[in-house]
Parts: C-alpha cells; structure tokens; sequence
C-alpha cells in the first residue's frame, strides 16, 4: 500500500495528509462488495466532489486562456477535454489503472481498462485531492497533468478547428470559407498536401498535412491564431 | 449605476474591486447588441465561470453535510437545487432582475421576468465574484443566499422523500413501503390528513399535511430523519 503513496508524492508532489482519502479515491465498488467485511467506502463521492473541481479548474483556465472566445466556444472546448477518452487516458498516463482496487469479477471483464472505470478514478483522485489539500492542490495536478497538454496542443486531435474558424467568421453574418488545394505531392506512402483558406477575398492562413483534411484542419488552425 | 454596486455591498457585504465586473455580469447580449458603440461585453462568459463555481461550492456543501449519502443521491438533490426555477428565484429575491441591462426588445417581450435569463444572471453574478474575489467570497455568497435556505428546509417542495426514502430503504434488495392513512378530517376547504409509513413490519415515520400526497412526503421526510 505504501507504494502508491511514495509513487503519487514523487510523480505529482502531493503528500497526503489523509492516506486514506488516497485509497478511497483508487476502491472501485466491485471491491467494497466483495470485502464487506472491511466495512469500506468506493470512490463514487469522491467522484462527485472531483467531477466539480475538475469542471471549475478547466473553466477558470478556458477563460482566462481564452479571452475573446464566447461562452459557446469555451463549453465546447471544455467538453472536449473533459470526457471519457480524454479522462481516461489521462488516469493511464498517470498509471492509476495499476492503483485501483477492483474486485475480481470486475477484473476478469476486463474493468481496469475500462475507459468509464479509469474516468471515474481521474475524477476521485481529484475529489480526493481537493478534500485533503485545497483547490489549489487540485488546480497543481491538473495543470500538471492536463494543462501542460493543453498548451503542447496535444488536443489538437479532437479540436475541430475548421467549424471554429467558421464560427468565427461567420459571427456577423454569412461568409463564404474556401480551402485550396495548393499542392500534392510525394509517394502515395508518404503524400503531402499544402492547403490555404480564403474568405473576404484573402488569405487568411495556410496549413500542412498527410492527407487534405489535415492540411485543411491545420490552415483553419493557422487563420484562428491570427485572427484570435 | 452606483446604485447597484452599494445595493450588493449593503445586501452581501461584498465590494467589488473591479466594478465592470459587476455590471458584465447584468448585461445581456440583447443590450450589448442595441448599443454596439459602448463595445460592451455581455455576461455569457461570467455566465460560463459562475455555473462552474456554483456546482463546487454546492457539491462541497452536499459532500459534507451528507456524509452517508451516495454518489446518486447527491447528483440529484443537487440537479434539483441547481436547476433554472430555483436559480431564477433566488435571482429574484436579490433583486437580480432589477439590476439587468437588458435591450428594448428583450424587455418588451418581458425577458426580466424569464427564469432562463435570471438563471442566467444568477450564474454570471457568481462568476463575478469568484474573479474579482475568489472562490471562498462566492461560496459566502452561495451560503447566505442558498444553504440557509436549505437548512431551513425551503427546498422541500422540490424535494421527493418519498423516491428518497424507496431509494434508502431498497439499498439491500426490495422492501415493501406503505402510507397508511390514519384519519381525515375537518372541511373541504382545510382538510387534514394524518399518514404514517410502515416498512419491515415497523412504522417508520408520520406526516400530515393538507392532502394526501402532502402528507405522505411529511411522513417520508420524518422516517428519513429517524433513518440517516
């Protein structure tokens, strides 16, 4: 049990006051059934209490990140971070799959790797974060954790930057967004697409990529920092 | 203008630093877009930040004041206090919907009085005040205008104890719950009714209350007391 602890207080720099918040936080509900006789709690409340954190600390930072951008834009983006795949890869970043107390039914079907599972796990650790420590404990990992991949533009996978760009632009009033195809060029193995996006008679960025709609999501991405 | 700002210090004893934060967050779009030369901003993105803090600060409340409550109960007792007819009521009692910037148009469909846009102000007041003070001024708020009132129990008409007493009980497998009612009487127009609620062969819990369904919330409520 101490090695969990060790390893949380030397990857994210927290030392629980409560180790037991810490445990709570990684007991799945399959595990309190099958040991009853322990008489402990699962990380559901947690869950609860870290879901909240979690949606405060990201909102703060969307909106002091993103000082132009609408209500629209910020809940949307927000959404993109905080959801099941994201969550749940984040737990596995942070190798919380290896923490959790699972019972073994829940084992045998596979539950450890169960994105649902892992997002839940992400969400109490934070709960439990949170409750030993304070918001700003919470908001270190997650900008830790989180954060840092925001900036790296790790998100850039589930960013939709050309409906942003549209919504952008089309803020006043309809405009008409085109994407050239400016070149094609290289082996079918290893193709590259050079792409532009013109609206008002300009253009407005240019982008890169291994098939076109890359190339088209990267100009889009391209015209919204210069705009933005 | 000023008007407004020692409204909210006399009412909540908070002074803001920055004052343009709280007239953001009584400015809806529909004023902003009438007077587009102010170049004002509307309240959507407080909107966006205070819905956040909101949910912390009432889950933190829920977490532990319910501290033998699971994760299910919580969620909902907190959709039913977060939701837009509670919100907009308490706008209205802190006199939020005098205090709206709202456009000509807006106001001549009546939009003061919508519970949508007072739910909406509602949030972005909060918003406000986590900026311009942080989270412990916003949950103070929170605590004056909203927790005393469900201390004072002025939720239960949007509480279902009965649905919360089945939930509690049912916890180890299914139970049968009876309302029993014990006597009816006085004249049409003041009815009372007498009811108490058996479970395992126990009375569990008496109400009364001018209706049948009254009193059956009433003795649900009381044998919930009796019961956490």
């Amino acid at each position: 049990m101490e090695r969990i602890a060790d390893n949380i207080a030397k990857d994210f720099n927290i030392s629980f006051h409560d180790e037991n918040l810490l445990y709570e936080a990684f007991t799945h509900s399959s595990y309190v059934n099958e040991h009853r006789h322990l008489a402990l709690q699962d990380n559901e409340r947690l869950e609860f209490l870290g879901d909240a954190v979690l949606e405060v600390v990201i909102s703060d930072y969307l909106f002091h990140t993103y000082k132009h951008w609408h209500e629209g834009k910020m809940t949307r983006l927000r959404a993109q971070i905080v959801c099941e795949p994201s969550l749940s890869s984040f737990a596995k970043e942070c190798h919380f799959d290896q923490y959790i107390r699972l019972g073994k039914g829940e084992e045998n079907m596979g539950g450890r790797q169960r994105p649902a599972l892992l997002c839940d796990v992400f969400e109490s650790f934070i709960g439990a974060v949170y409750l030993d420590q304070g918001i700003d404990a919470a908001r270190a990992f997650i900008n830790q954790v989180m954060i840092t991949k925001l900036k790296e533009d790790a998100f850039s996978h589930v960013m939709d930057y050309k409906t942003s760009l549209q919504e952008e632009l089309q803020k006043n009033g309809d405009v008409a967004i085109q994407y050239v195809l400016l070149s094609e060029e290289g082996p079918a193995h290893a193709r590259k697409f050079d792409v532009e996006v013109r609206a008002f008679g300009k253009v407005l960025g240019k982008g890169q990529g291994q098939s076109k709609k890359v190339a088209e999501q990267s100009a889009a991405k391209n015209a919204l920092e210069s705009l933005l």
